[in-house]
């Protein structure tokens, strides 16, 4: 049956040759920022969405599956991680889940578009819920400059939650940028990239980009695979770096994590970690 | 966007309020059977399509993540897996991997609408590679009734490998059905059936599920959850039921696997076995 778009919000996926699409209510906001057209629409059962330049970016009903494990894998593959930065995340979602690590003592917000935080507060305000934490800081501005910048060793967690590698976050994708992150990064940093599709992006991808951190410096890396619903295929991945085994974790931390999640825990961290067979060909 | 029919596929999911489309070259078939109504449709990207009752059954591209993982963890969960049925499966892609376990003696294939069988030995030959295999053995018919009959302990595994729990396969996902399930198989029988979207799905189908197959006599049954981007929210799950700890496996036969797969090996198997910490709610 056709989709009409004044009932469907439709984004089609070129390299997976499919798309997904969300049965919308209305529009609720529509903007051009100095960097990219924001759209949100309330849906019929996934919650509020939040598009950028034609790309679904959240909704509220899934969100919590790319937030969980773009930030819980990361923060227990540290020993004792206490200062974080996220590039981009401007939805602050992310944000919120690594702020329920007790441990960490600051958290720098690092997004290009102060609009998507903006805007996110007003139509997602339960992921918006920490952001008069006192360890929470905000700065509207790049993060390729932030990160070439900043000091070495000065950051333990390195967040990449970013648009995909096309237009303005294509710079987040290189050689250059993680050997910024891992000059950033002390001896046992962790860094993590959301990495697209491992079905349609492995070769175009992930691959690449484990090239690229391992050119870069980093001693090891891993994608761990999760199911997220409103992004191509359903199926998504984010991969670590670090100087140390990425594939450990304190497990038992994790086990007896001191906060809720609807999908992270230990045994979920440890089955993201499992490589497909296809991923070894 | 809108997606017209001309140029899509799209299934809309009622209950997700979402729905996906693969693009079209052209509709290869279209035939209504004494059962269903069938439909083959070439893709741009995902190779061959079928369609039963405007519900996406399978394509080309992506079918070995859901023929893998409803096969290979019932067949490592048991410790000698000789004679195996299939409920359902009319595609045949199931079948072949499970005549990919050398143990493996005897697969009967009970499918009701013999037409499928015979469409995918047309549009989907790499599926049906297997059906000359002297193992492998073809029943048309009803397969709650066949159950009904079957010789008490006359099969170590039963595959449930239907459409949704609508129309012609509704009776497949009782307690009744169930319960035949348990007198067929040995002591050290297992049962697994396709259950729906964690997502959409984790309230109306799989804690129902669970319910009915500890009311029909099994002592143990867990879900394991992976990715299948052509059903609705692109993540899926099969459910193993039995009389012993489903959560066990053969892990060192599933590590030396005299085979080929694309997505299951051990790990993959651990993993999907990870429950998400909504599941617990």
């Amino acid at each position: 049956m056709t989709l009409k778009d004044s009932d469907w919000f439709s984004e089609p996926c070129k390299e997976g040759g499919s798309a997904f699409s969300l049965a919308i209510q209305e529009k609720l906001h529509d903007e051009q920022t100095d960097y990219q057209r924001i759209e949100i629409y309330s849906t019929t059962r996934f919650g509020n969405l939040m598009v950028i330049d034609g790309f679904v970016m959240l909704t509220s009903r899934d969100n919590f599956l790319y937030h969980e494990m773009m930030s819980h894998p990361a923060l227990f593959s540290h020993p004792d991680p206490r200062r974080a930065v996220i590039i981009g995340g401007g939805d602050c979602g992310t944000l919120r889940e690594v702020l329920k690590h007790p441990g960490v003592e600051h958290v720098l917000q690092v997004e290009i578009d102060e609009r998507v935080t903006r805007l996110s507060e007003r139509f997602f305000p339960e992921l918006c819920a920490s952001n008069t934490d006192p360890r929470a800081e905000f700065y509207f501005g790049d993060g390729i400059r932030w990160m070439k910048e900043a000091a070495a060793g000065s950051v333990d967690i390195i967040i990449v939650d970013s648009t995909d590698p096309i237009g303005p976050a294509e710079g987040l994708f290189t050689e250059a940028f993680y050997r910024d992150c891992h000059r950033v990064l002390g001896d046992t940093g962790v860094l993590v990239q959301q990495s697209e599709s491992p079905l349609y992006h492995y070769d175009s991808i992930i691959q690449p980009m484990h090239d690229a951190m391992r050119a870069a410096g980093f001693a090891d890396s891993v994608s761990l695979m999760f199911p997220q619903p409103c992004y191509p295929s359903g199926w998504w991945s984010a991969t670590l770096a670090g100087n140390r085994d990425v594939r450990r974790f304190r497990e038992q931390d994790a086990q007896q994590k001191p906060f809720t999640t609807r999908y992270y825990n230990a045994a979920i961290h440890q089955g993201a970690l499992a490589q497909p067979e296809f991923f070894s060909k």
